[in-house]
């Protein structure tokens, strides 16, 4: 019988009530609070408290304050992560970034959702998708990342843009709900 | 003669540069940077701070930091209300909700409007829509909530809508502005 | 030769790891934790840091926190500037209002761009554009101005907007992306 933590990895209904993920949840709250104290001039300690958050990440690793996380440890980004001001990222389930990603100011990835029954909703038990990202992928301010995506390498998703759908490699897609908008030459 | 108070409360033009009114708006900026400082383990002093900040609530209420609202008193709350991180709640008019409602994070929720025009706009005069949603209301992360609306019961709101007119019950709505995009089965 | 300064400004590729932009840019983060660490009861304070902050503007200028800028200086504001809670200006090239402009919750001014080629990209060079606002502009909450758009006098930006387009003046734009949605009578 699987634990509500590996259910919840799985993408299975689980109870957020459990006592190992409300205590998992605390942690990482505790990690994002003490980022988001750190001074412009704390770089290093920056990186080295990203380090200890993520689950993964390459040698250079930067996000503006204010960060958002629920457990930080599903998140996994490659070499050169850049994320501007306050992003959140609900990493439920799995969020990985390839090589050389960059995130705009209010970048919102969400892994987490929920049943859309009534009922089943009010139970409290609740979901989540993973979500990833190729390498040299763009994206801009206050874009949404709905659960489950997939976008591919090269990938620019315009400010604003709400991504619903898989994101094919080499385009710019944008709008609400996004769509391909462009293919972009390399 | 009314107060501005009582205009502003009516829907009514009214000038927010009335001293009670500055000093209850710096009231409530107060608690909320009091509450917004409190730690992820003060779950119980949160819940306090929240029923001394808002109009009404249930026994349950959790909000997730940095929460913002104009007055507080005018938003009430049903049972089990729960906002994830960073919910803005302009609450010049009153906000209701009722029970079994859920927030993702940075939920906008806009009771407060201008004059188009743009010298009746100067005046610095101004005014508000009340706003209301039905019982078990799931509203998806950055989803915006406009002046005057009233939502249903058992809604869901996708991530990233911009909601402008009033939504029935049982239906999922989307995009900008929001549209039907499902039934939902009970 | 220009400097990567000088470059910037003047909208050309340019290095944002020049020692001189990261001083500065650190520079505008300390002067921007500094304000946004401030009480709701100092307002003449905040008027002081704010022109301490910004290249110029009114006598009365008035960002509610948490605030958020690249450079600061390469701001400009009208007389009777106002800003309502969390609103982000990346202004690596100049972001001009005229006088009597009212930011919404949450706005967005997005100056900062980047090639969609990603090799270029991954250069790590960027580039800027400017945005110019005209006089009585109001911003509804959330909007996003993206990179070089000029917006007409008495515009008023629906909340949620996504502006990609320059907008001419007496009209109220909104959508995803923004189109002109209606005439205002003056």
């Amino acid at each position: 019988m699987n634990t509500e933590k590996e259910k919840m990895l799985a993408g299975e209904m689980y109870n957020p009530a459990d006592p190992l993920l409300v205590k998992e949840r605390e942690e990482a709250r505790r990690k994002v609070r003490i980022y988001n104290q750190t001074l412009e001039t704390e770089g290093e300690k920056r990186i080295q408290l990203l380090k200890g958050l993520l689950g993964s990440t390459g040698e250079i690793v930067v996000m503006e304050p204010n960060i958002r996380f629920d457990y930080g440890y599903n998140t996994h980004v490659g070499e050169n992560f850049f994320a501007n001001f306050d992003c959140t990222i609900l990493d439920v389930c799995e969020v990985r970034f390839g090589d050389n990603c960059m995130l705009a100011p209010g970048v919102q990835i969400y892994t987490a959702t929920h049943p859309l029954n009534p009922t089943e909703r009010n139970s409290g038990r609740e979901y989540a998708k993973p979500i990833t990202f190729g390498n040299n992928v763009w994206i801009g301010g206050s874009a949404i990342i709905n659960p489950g995506v997939t976008v591919g390498d090269n990938v620019v998703i315009a400010s604003g843009a709400v991504v619903t759908k898989d994101v094919p490699d080499n385009v710019v897609v944008g709008g609400n709900p996004a769509i391909v908008i462009k293919q972009i030459e390399l």
